[in-house]
């Protein structure tokens, strides 16, 4: 068989060890921040580098694609192999704002390491995660002795994921043809933790929107009117508080239809994990956990839709007290959609419910601000078992599952493609992403330039059309 | 008896006219704003302006009274009879705020008159109400040949009733010996209208107070988080929402326990109103009606208590969405009072209510501004009956019964001094209280003129001590 020899992986990432980090350092200094129109220069920067390293890489083919907004990286490295799967490798080289004013003990684009960390913005969120893909591939061919790789390698590294991925959608379908796969690898995720590395089989979706009620024409008196007008700012509040139930389901007539309910299995995979409910909620900065009866934490977050006020305003919010009735209140209304959800569906089953809810003399409109819809890579996918045991040969552990609660482009890259979305990171939840002191541990970083020396000769073995 | 003829007042009313209007014209002029700071030196001139007219008018005693604020005037006239009862007149020299621009037809400080009606900021709320008190007494001393009122009469006319109040109860604890006198009657409210001549006899108290809740330290992802942790603005929405019923009563244990119901007579006198539910909701500016089941709408917002949010905000409240379990949210609430509850308990069973509703996790404090008591005069007081009867004779109209929905100094006047409050005024709802084009109708300020002309007469004649 093909697969690369452990010793031969670890002593060619061993020896290339030093350059694959000064190269990585190079990258970082690069202040590619999306969302500030002043780093735009920055971010074409960005692209232009990682185009010229994958291209020293071996990648035959390394092109920047320009957007309607900053450009994406795209590379291709052919198998040569007619039987070969193809996998696209997503990730993004674009990263949040940062400023050694915010807290950070050094400057966020001068990288550092300390004690067996790399800091810097980007280190783990999301080019240090990229990078792992440069020397991994190289490790692959040169424990494998080919000259090409065992999978049609491709990789899409785009350039606005932090600002929402506006133009993200839209570059997949125009580029389809290039981007056609039978898989895609996401490495913009994590581990639960150093110790217990883990896959990230899924993400929620999401359907976001505005509820705005209008009652009186302005604001009136609460004296002359109160108790005998409807007022927009209670009507909202009944709003929100019908959307759960005392066991905190969400009441939405439909909402829980087409759910993929969890296995057992699922539910024990779960339940395996070293979970700290106090140090969950630390990270959470919560002080207490609820949410639906008879799911764990995990599950909640994971596996099962929810409905939230992300936030609400209406009527008087200075100091102190004024007694009018509102003339409007406003809600802002998201719902974490899980595997079956429809998100199409979902919102119109909202704007029935609102519609339904309000009583007469109170107006009412609905925005949806976009959706995402879920994804998830059922366990006993072939390419997820691939993966699996590409980390734990790397890691020398079992490698257990998690999903992700968030959403993000993974969903686009699944339903534009078409294709299975797996995701490989090695990130843990202390990288600190989006915050001060960003850093990706060093030892995780190899293990995942190792994963992906073995993960290339396992997808191309096992890999079932 | 002495009971002025009708004739002599009219006659008397008649020759003063003008000059009246003429002197009602100049204090007009005065722009005295008390939320203004830059027009303090004008409620200064107000008062100093008043006490000369009241002087001028015969009263033996007329001053300026200092406050922590604005100044109030108060006058004072005994009636040499050792038997006559003492009335206090409250009514207010302070103005709302106005300006050409906010869309007058005319300078708002520059009285002009049309049609019948003088336009004017404080035309109506309160300088001219005030005002027909100093030709009424004259009228009353003219057509009963008396040298002095047949009431010991005394005006406190304050100067911070468009603030607030925020000195006034202080005033009468402090001056409550000056103060002392059988009856309140209060010149700062209205009629339902021309046609309808109307007694208020009763105004709304008022407790309202700020529920601040606190979830996670910090606004947290709600990808991650959404779903397993307490979000206090769903919380703050069900709080609200579970402050009424299906029935629109409010749910708070104990809150209708002290209530003074309406009784089938009272229930009555409303129903004979010529209510117009069309007509009031272009007023209200509303769109529809709802509240409590089983109350009518001038049931609902003179004689019943409420629950109303005045107010909401917390989390993301900018455009677009923010996927964010907010770090907290906060409610304005105020509580409308009939009479026999009493604020100081109802607040506490706001208190208690609210604690017990929110799951661990969430953290709340709840700030009260303040309280105003309800104030209800039982319709067989003899002073209420002498009012009656001194409008049907200056109206030639059977006079019927409102109440206000509003909560007002009046409260502060039966608290501290003790005494029944009457309400005598002669504005109507089209006059433009706080809005543009303030104005009133010279008839019915003529008409107010000739009501206390009687009533002085009256109320000595019937009082009983
Ligand atoms: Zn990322
Ligand atoms: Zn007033």
């Amino acid at each position: 068989m093909s697969t690369a020899p452990d010793n031969a992986v670890r002593s060619y990432i061993e020896a290339h060890r030093a350059a694959f980090l000064d190269d990585l350092v190079e990258w970082l200094r690069i202040p590619s921040v999306s969302a500030d129109p002043e780093r735009s220069k920055d971010v074409a920067r960005s692209a232009e580098w990682l185009a010229a390293e994958l291209s020293a890489t071996g990648f035959p083919i390394a092109e920047v694609w320009q957007t309607a907004g900053l450009p994406a990286v795209y590379a291709e490295w052919p198998s040569g192999d007619p039987d070969a799967p193809t996998v696209l490798v997503y990730g993004h080289h674009d990263v949040q704002p940062a400023a050694r004013a915010d807290g950070w003990d050094s400057e966020p684009f001068e990288p550092v390491v300390r004690d067996g960390r790399m800091y810097a913005r980007g280190a783990a969120d999301d080019k240090g995660q990229v990078f792992f893909h440069t020397l991994g591939v190289r490790a692959h061919l040169a424990a494998t002795g080919r000259h090409a790789p065992a999978v049609n390698l491709k990789l899409l590294i785009e350039g606005e994921e932090e600002s929402g991925s506006p133009n993200f959608a839209a570059l997949l379908r125009e580029r389809a043809d290039r981007l056609a796969c039978d898989a895609v690898v996401v490495s913009d995720t994590g581990m639960w933790s150093a110790d217990t590395p883990t896959v990230c089989t899924g993400m929620r979706g999401l359907a976001d929107c505005q509820v705005d009620l209008y009652g009186p024409d302005q604001d009136i008196h609460s004296g002359s009117f109160g108790g005998a007008v409807p007022n927009p700012a209670t009507e909202a509040a009944r709003l929100v508080a019908a959307l759960h139930d005392e066991e905190r389901r969400v009441t939405i007539p439909g909402f829980y239809d087409d759910v993929a309910e969890l296995t057992d299995r699922e539910r024990q995979l779960f339940a395996e994990l070293p979970f700290d409910e106090a140090s969950w909620l630390r990270t959470a900065k919560s002080h207490g956990v609820l949410g639906e009866s008879g799911y764990s934490t995990l599950e909640r977050v994971w596996a099962r839709p929810t409905a939230e006020v992300n936030g609400f305003y209406g009527g008087y919010t200075g100091p102190g007290g004024k007694t009018i009735v509102p003339a409007s209140a406003h809600l802002k209304l998201s719902f974490r959609l899980v595997a079956g959800q429809d998100p199409a569906k979902i919102q119109q089953s909202v704007r029935d419910w609102v519609a339904d809810r309000l009583p007469a003399g109170i107006r009412h409109e609905i925005t949806f601000w976009g959706t995402t819809r879920p994804c998830l890579t059922p366990l006993d996918h072939p390419a997820l078992r691939s993966t699996v045991r590409a980390m734990e040969r790397a890691f020398g552990k079992t490698v257990r599952f998690t999903r992700e609660g968030g959403s993000g482009p993974a969903a686009d890259l699944q339903d534009v493609l078409g294709v299975p979305v797996l995701f490989l990171g090695i990130s843990v939840p202390s990288d600190g992403w989006h915050s001060v002191n960003e850093k990706v541990e060093l030892d995780l970083l190899l293990k995942g330039v190792e994963t992906t020396a073995y993960l290339w000769s396992d997808l191309a073995e096992n890999w079932q059309r």
